[in-house]
């Protein structure tokens, strides 16, 4: 018989944004596949053990907890944030798909959680208070082309974007890129998040108008809300600016 | 002294999925504004109290909300899901922006929570697994014309795209209607999710290709995922179909 496969995020990193239904499936578990980071975010017990793999390597590593679990052994896929968005579950879907019979038999349970664009927005108003997108800026996983693409055109639905992986240092110049390819289809003032970690204590949030953004404010652990021409900020004394996207678009802005 | 105005979103309605930080601000707040349905999701203690408002008004539930916090009350306004996606964050930020100075004064604290897209995606595989958008399907809040724009568009774009306010009373045509847009620019078998009412006890998910999508089968709880034509179905026996978008977006693709 089938153990089950968990594929859980652990929200932001904070452990409590982290769900009671990800927690019972972390209890429920004895093996444990992901990026170490985020699996050293739990508490786990002597009885459960974390298995070594390639960071970059998600396909081997699904298929890996995909092999414990058809032996019967309870596994759990560990993601960061939500494990359906950039994350482990489509590496898990994939591995399922190219692989053998009994791996359909496995018993799967993807957890939801809250993922980094939600914890961004909820700390600095309601960015994401309209239509809005996710786009991940990697081009490992799809061509530059691509994306160049996707941004023009999700500019031009006038949707807030929220940017995924915008930088590493293997790729150092695409979300300068981005932000030239949006000055050019939004107002200079548009209003651009970059929020790091949010919900933890290394957290940091800063706005600038797109005009002036600076992709070398970013790092791996930022997500990047780029407003719509509706989004705003309002100015507070002694507080931190809010940024929000006003949930009615009057005809005359179409 | 002004209290805190907490924005809450109770998760998709299972309280397993709600956050221990969303169940802190419950706790710490001890008025209630919201749709009623949502608020009922909380067990309240005899000292807090539930504050009647209209349905509908959401500026009017967040400006009676922030008079009170600004009074020095604690309270809570909540929303479903995740407070800034289609909810309540906006509508306290749109009241702080038009409103009195001492409203900027108020203490603000949005709570993220697990968003209805998140939750469908979960339980039918990983149909977000690659760039995505969430469109509000209603058109009391901007003109049909941009939301079949938006469609096209983030169709083009290749994006899959999460449906919110699908279908109401009021509102009988638009999603139909949104099917014969997206079936002009994608594959007939582009498979589509209904997700009703994810993570509760009358949940149901439907799974149908694009081409033959029937709107009669969503309702107001209904969330609805388009996926784009790199999104699969895995057909697994005595187990329901997994929905999933992979990762990696072939060069041939584009």
């Amino acid at each position: 018989m089938s153990g089950t496969l968990y594929v859980v995020g652990t929200g932001p990193g904070n452990p409590d944004q982290m769900t009671p239904e990800a927690a019972r499936a972390v209890s429920a578990s004895i093996e444990f596949f992901g990026y170490f980071p985020y699996i050293d975010r739990l508490s786990l017990r002597p009885d459960q053990r974390k298995v070594a793999s390639d960071n970059r390597e998600e396909l081997n590593r699904a298929q890996a907890a995909l092999r414990r679990a058809a032996e019967g052994v309870n596994v759990c896929v560990v993601s960061g944030g939500d494990p359906g968005v950039f994350a482990m579950a489509a590496a898990v879907c994939e591995a399922i798909d190219a692989g053998p019979a009994a791996w359909r038999e496995v018993d799967l349970v993807v957890v939801p959680g809250v993922t980094a664009m939600l914890a961004v927005a909820a700390r600095i108003g309601a960015p994401l208070g309209h239509d809005f997108c996710a786009i991940s800026l990697s081009d490992n996983l799809k061509p530059w082309a691509v994306i160049e693409k996707r941004l023009r055109l999700v500019a031009e639905a006038g949707l807030v974007t929220a940017l995924y992986n915008p930088i590493s240092k293997a790729r150092p110049w695409q979300l300068g890129k981005a932000f030239e390819i949006l000055r050019a289809e939004l107002p200079a003032e548009t209003p651009v998040v970059f929020g790091r970690a949010a919900g933890r204590p290394d957290e940091q949030m800063l706005v600038m108008p797109l005009g002036e953004a600076d992709a070398g404010r970013a790092d791996m652990a930022t997500c990047v809300i780029i407003g719509s021409a509706q989004t705003r900020v309002i100015a507070r004394n002694g507080r931190p600016d809010l940024v929000y996207t006003p949930r009615f678009l009057p005809p005359e802005a179409t």
